[in-house]
């Protein structure tokens, strides 16, 4: 199984509670939050305080304001912050009792519920769980709220005025919850310094302009129907191309690789994911059931259990080991529309999907195989930041959250950690993070802008199989348990396209582009030439188009640099009278004259070396 | 739309009526049932008669038994029907009131049941339905039946003693509901001559051999599993490579042929089905409903909604057209467990889908592009019969079984019989049989041993894109409807290859097999060279195996002759001394010596040509 939806590290935290041990920056965020609490309180004091955490990239508070506001405010609201600051020295607390809060806050029920929660709780030795006031600035622009702590010391100090910025307003129901009212919620952005303020601005900047929703419209590679649904992107042909050469290359790669393939049916009935566990556990994430013939019928959410019904097709000995199922297979996932993003969100996946049958001996070469097809793809896509994220288990939580195997789990998690140190590829461990059934990696893979991306996820299974009854017989004779690894270095379609896009902000590479070149004759008596050439390159099976229209050749060249096409051919009276084709580039201009053959030889190179 | 899972002319025809000119053939076979139904009375005198046609192969006879029989009862059935045979000169026929006949019948409620219905109808001219017995036979071993007619004049000299056959016993319900009694149906196999009769009968032993559920299994193509559902093949490695090759044959030819790929979603909203047509009036051949959100989400049965959507997605022109979208679609189609048949008849399918939209002008250009493709995926098949089954409208059922367009069923019925005589493809033209929307076409191919199929459905629509909105700006800038062809050459797969597995007997040409070649070292210290060997194949992307198990070479090359490998390599220490390998092929047997370079050229050769 592998989750390929994770939303990653970079997730907004709806939590209302700071981590036990804020750094320096989580404290930095937080006191910005209440520093935007007392300039929205002096600026509109009938608003209800809610609750202001720190975030990934900055901080919020929710609001309940009287009248609302919108993003043209925030200017306003950020002057009267940075006028604040300087005021504000240090952060003084009070604990006080459960009924002062509720006098204190007796007009806000918003601070009242929090206040009741936390006079429910008792603290790791038994305690009452105290409720603490957090009071800055000097009389007259003194702030107080209902706070657990975790500030900067000095906030006029230790927060730079040019290392943070009001972002944007946008509606949060409290708690998150969509039974609750809605508030406001305001978003800041907060680094330690105004250099990695810049640096993340840009980013964002830059990440926004390579938008794969943007983009994607632009190059007409995806596209969403009312009448299909949310979730379900429909490939256009430039997309489907881009598809197509992904999986060559998976094919080819696997392929080579030994594995081979298969190709099984996205539905399955109930009786298989009882089996597999996904009901009633994932239930939650898979398409509601269709009853049928008496029995209930579910669109798959994973490959896994297909492919070990596979398996268990035949018999199968020690001689068949490893055995390495791959398909693209499709999978269907129930996500809410509200959490639909783009393609990096969505219902139905095509993924890169596979399942390693290998005995325990084979397993460090298998895995260090599949360590190596990653290494190979981040080479040929220009991915030169990356990191695996190796999840162990905890052994408080055998038979609960984890298969009760304790020596498996010992076995597989040693396998694995020797395989990632002896290959030097950058890894880290957390602990309390794997699989029920045995540990996994996640790949987390940067964009040529920075931003960080969960790839994919490889799992270790010692659990599934023995539920499926998978065996096969060993040189002795005796049935043993393979042992099975999950795995999908390309992802899937949807999200490592989305991430493509983003990557190359468009300008596939020569053997991705949908179109490979645009052929243009400059006027109506090279057209002949030119659809000769056309002919000649789809032969050869490059994605050539043509631009026979009348428009002229400044047009027809912006039209090729729109569409982000590698190169293209200009054909006028000089390349007839040479017989050869002027050749242009998006990235290097004018190449020159060349010759047809010449031509061709160059872009099948280019195009089979994956440049 | 397509129907992919056509029964084809062959289906058994359960109606109890002949057609209204019965053919010489089809009155012999009608009297054998007749011959049939006094032979049993003969031998089971209180056994009850119901009904007895002529069907494709032969006939049958319904029968009620006071004690069960079978197969075995068979021989002595047919041995009493040659004794009586030569006592039938002629048939006597007899018209009689409905009473006489509720008289005559009044022990047969079978009977009784058709001389009510018959009593019930009228003639074309408004008289009464004549209620008609049929006596044949002398005294004595006179034998009478309620009939319609359609028999031959004299059976004893019409019907060839050795030119039928009793062939097997099976339940079949009243007139076919299941609500009905079950009754015991005996088939007879009949043909107008000896000769004919034996080559029908080596056809099918020849056809059982060829079982493609048998091959299927024994050749790992394909399984089906409990807990994945019945009709829903899971394609095992075998199977796959067989898949890949197809889609790339119609990837490489599409892509020639100036079609761009998609890929569309297997799900959608009822919303778009609605808008389809597809519901309410093909909701029986659909999965039924997800509940969703508040709405109803549907698998798809056919591709082209979706494709209309991808159309629709971008404003276009006629420069656009044709626009050619093509996907290995995949649809779901809801057939009874009961009409399930391996993969004949399955519920999820994989077809090679398209829908070309273009305007009238380009229309003929490529209909005919279409009839080509068919025509040489025929000779790269070895389809040397075929017959394209031109189906039109009948004007008397416009506005109900066809758009009421009587304009555009001229026009487009027009364009496709120009085309079907120009390219001098054989068809035959059938009245009243086209779809709602346009003519279509369903190509009847004949497999090596002479069984039919139904391959694959064209049509033409001019009605559905009229109802999605598509739209096209024509030369003089006004909004033009495209018309749409839908096209499936290559079937589904599952059809397609459960086809290909009784054309070739499952001896594939070398593109297509799964395992091209096996690479077979005789003893322990040819390995090593052996390998290397397999290495190079690979790299040369064949789909070379190696059997360098302990077996001895016989028992390695009986592996590869069952598995019906084309090719195989011995190497042992001449081959080793020499540095080349011996090649053995299943159709040529020993092909000597040859060198690793000579070998990949060959191969290479050979899989691109497609042999």
């Amino acid at each position: 199984m592998k989750t390929q939806q994770n939303t990653g590290a970079n997730a907004v935290n709806g939590a209302d509670e700071l981590k036990e041990q804020p750094t320096q920056l989580e404290k930095m965020r937080h006191s910005l939050a209440h520093l935007l609490a007392a300039a929205v309180l002096e600026l509109h004091p009938d608003t209800l305080l809610t609750i202001g955490p720190a975030v990934d990239n900055g901080f919020y508070y929710d609001f309940q304001f009287s009248t609302p506001i919108s993003d043209k405010d925030l200017l306003k609201i950020e002057k009267t912050m940075k006028k604040i600051l300087p005021h504000w020295k240090s952060f003084e607390h009070k604990e006080i009792t459960a009924d002062e809060a509720r006098d204190i806050f007796k007009n806000n029920p918003y601070k009242l519920e929090l206040v009741e929660e936390i006079a429910g709780k008792k603290t790791a030795d038994g305690a009452n769980e105290p409720i603490t006031l957090y009071t800055v600035g000097n009389v007259g622009h003194a702030f107080t709220d209902l706070c657990r702590g975790g500030h900067v010391e000095n906030p006029s100090q230790d927060i730079d005025i040019g290392a943070f910025k009001l972002d944007r307003v946008a509606g949060a129901y409290w708690r998150g919850d969509e039974k609750n009212k809605m508030l406001t919620r305001i978003y800041g952005l907060a680094f330690a310094t105004p250099a990695e303020f810049e640096e993340y601005f840009k980013m964002r900047e830059e990440s926004e302009k390579r938008d794969h929703r943007k983009i994607g419209k632009e190059m007409s590679i995806f596209t969403f129907d009312d009448d299909v649904g949310p979730g379900l992107p429909l490939w256009l042909p430039n997309g489907a191309a881009i598809i197509e050469e992904l999986e060559n290359l998976a094919k080819e790669t696997e392929f080579e690789a030994g594995y081979v393939r298969v190709r099984t049916p996205h539905i399955a009935k109930e009786s298989m994911y009882i089996k597999s566990g996904h009901l009633p556990y994932y239930e939650d994430g898979m398409y509601p059931p269709m009853g049928y013939e008496g029995t209930k019928y579910y669109l798959r959410a994973m490959n896994c259990p297909h492919h070990h019904k596979v398996f268990a097709a035949e018999q199968r000995s020690y001689k068949d080991l490893p055995l390495r199922l791959a398909e693209y297979g499709t999978v269907y996932r129930h996500e809410k529309s509200g959490e639909l993003f783009g393609l990096m969100r969505v219902r139905m996946l095509e993924m890169n999907d596979a399942h390693i049958y290998c005995t325990e001996e084979q397993f460090a070469d298998e895995f260090r195989s599949v360590n190596e097809m990653y290494l190979k793809y981040f080479k040929i896509f220009g991915i030169e930041k990356y990191i695996m994220r190796f999840s162990t288990h905890d052994p408080k939580y055998l038979g609960q959250k984890y298969l009760d195997d304790p020596e498996s789990w010992k076995k597989t998690e040693d396998m694995v950690r020797k395989v990632l140190v002896e290959s030097k590829i950058p890894f880290v461990e957390v602990a309390n993070e794997a699989a029920f059934y045995g540990p996994k990696i996640d790949v987390q893979v940067w964009s040529a802008i920075g931003r960080e991306f969960t790839l994919a996820t490889n799992q270790v299974d010692f659990g599934v199989p023995k539920r499926f009854d998978l065996v096969y017989t060993n040189k002795e004779g005796r049935q043993e348990t393979p042992l099975c690894i999950h795995r999908a270095p390309l992802g899937t379609h949807e999200r490592f396209i989305g991430f493509l896009i983003e990557h190359y902000a468009g300008e596939f590479p020569l053997w991705l582009s949908p179109v490979q070149i645009q052929v243009l004759p400059i006027g109506e008596n090279h057209v002949e030439f030119a659809k000769k050439i056309y002919k000649e390159l789809r032969k050869n099976k490059i994605r050539a188009e043509i631009d026979d229209s009348n428009d002229g050749l400044g047009k027809k060249v912006r039209a090729a640099k729109v569409g982000k096409v590698p190169y293209w051919l200009v054909i006028g009276d000089k390349e007839i009278e040479a017989g050869k084709v002027t050749l242009e580039s998006r990235t290097d201009g004018n190449l020159g004259q060349i010759s047809e053959e010449e031509l061709i030889a160059k872009l099948v190179a280019e195009i089979s070396e994956k440049k």
